[in-house]
């Protein structure tokens, strides 16, 4: 089965513009951008036309890559204040004269539509009955899972590869209290394919083109990695594949992502879904 | 070769009695216990006894165990603005009607000794580089392999059995931030022998007796476990054990610790440590 992130992520959109449009008032995301890095503006625009498609207001601010570190803290104190704003983004990575840590836990708890506040990531951690916001990624696998008819982890052995504080760690910690026995894998680690092999559901994310080649059969493939790799065939000169070699393990896969196309475009979904979350408890008040 | 906690806590608390004394302030741990829970008020009693022997001044409040949310939160905040209180230690657990983890978040960060404050579990998570208050019982198994020769766990397979967030789920944090491959079993583990007999570092703290009986050639079992088994034999009618069943499996370890005597002594010598920082850290500013 092709866990395809594309098609559930429409679904999800359509949900989300059906439940907004029946809103009088409108949810908003305010945008930090930071910087000209060609990927960061490419993603900050597919979030921003994502918004617009579902109704998500969006208000975007850019700063040059020298801001100061007390200009994006007020901007970011700025969208906490702003009542028109229930979802804010910093786009990550910012520039390294900026604490980022800092910054991101400058963001108003339930405004925090990314997650990585220290206190939600606190609350994920402990398994906080309260903890609404969780990183986006990690809560699109879930979804992914749970949508396929796949999301009964109790038991099973979730192997991760990578411990990003965006993807491994929180996905552990996510599939942790879904009552599976997760084990984390990273560079360090002796004997990787040993652990691979053993995975019920494996989740890959550490940024290096094929990198996993072989898996159990029967297991659960998540590719969290986006890699260009070179390619004179078709016209741009390169093609994006996973962190698993697709064609060696499909075919021992109960379900695997494609990429491009399998968590990427659920991670945008989620974040429309955390802002729209953020703007119903908002109401609630 | 013996882990022996009870040991290695003595040493340690001279090293903190000794760093003291050349101190012409002192440290302060402000204690909060609720109600009369029998556990609850001898390891008060023992924790007041080691701030006692090493040089820090206690100051503890005992309330009712129906007493109102509000007032433990305002015993905090009193704590929280004490210039002589460097360490605020809230005894658990505390009655249902309480938000446990409400008061938790209440204590000011640097002075959360016990590392159970929400920003400070998101700050393990990650691992911040400013995280330097982190769970005791943890710290403890941390600094009882350090000091053991057994610190390198890179690229070692440590498996944990139990996920608590007092233990389990921050000492497996802790061991993949030192590089290890890290794998969190619990009571829903499939198998769970199989991962415990690829454990180089196996962890358990689970609070049933014996109830590992079986581990790796070689492996270092760090026992958490404290369970009361009836012994005849024994004046009082019982005996302290484990969650390792101890005789079976010592000769195939490499190190053990035993029940008690081992990690127990560790969590409060940390304590101490924790409390010891947080005053120099404040001296500090």
């Amino acid at each position: 089965m092709l866990l395809r992130g594309s098609f559930l992520s429409k679904i999800i959109k359509n949900e989300l513009k059906n439940k907004i449009s029946k809103q009088i008032k409108k949810p908003g995301l305010g945008i930090i951008l930071v910087g000209d890095k060609p990927d960061s503006k490419i993603y900050v625009k597919m979030k921003k036309k994502a918004c617009e498609f579902v109704g998500i207001k969006n208000f975007d601010i850019h700063l040059p890559s020298d801001v100061a570190e007390g200009k994006v803290l007020e901007k970011v104190e700025e969208f906490n204040r702003d009542d028109r704003v229930h979802g804010i983004l910093i786009q990550l990575p910012l520039p390294k004269h900026l604490n980022e840590q800092k910054i991101l836990n400058k963001v108003r708890l339930d405004k925090d539509v990314d997650g990585f506040h220290l206190e939600n990531i606190g609350k994920l951690t402990v398994n906080s009955k309260d903890n609404l916001l969780v990183p986006c990624t990690p809560h699109g696998i879930l979804e992914l899972l749970d949508r396929n008819g796949l999301g009964d982890l109790s038991g099973k052995n979730v192997v991760v590869v990578g411990r990003s504080k965006i993807v491994g760690v929180p996905v552990a910690m996510l599939m942790l209290h879904r009552n599976a026995t997760v084990t984390v894998c990273h560079s360090r680690t002796v004997g990787l394919m040993d652990h691979v092999r053993n995975a019920d559901v494996l989740i890959v994310a550490v940024g290096r083109a094929n990198f996993i080649d072989d898996v159990k059969e029967g297991a659960v493939v998540i590719d969290v990695g986006i890699n260009r790799v070179d390619d004179d065939s078709v016209e741009k000169g390169y093609r994006i594949v996973g962190d698993v070699d697709f064609e060696k393990v499909k075919d021992k896969t109960k379900a695997i992502t494609p990429v491009p196309g399998g968590v990427g475009p659920m991670t945008i979904a989620m974040l429309l879904s955390h802002t729209y979350d953020a703007f119903m408890n908002r109401n609630k008040e």
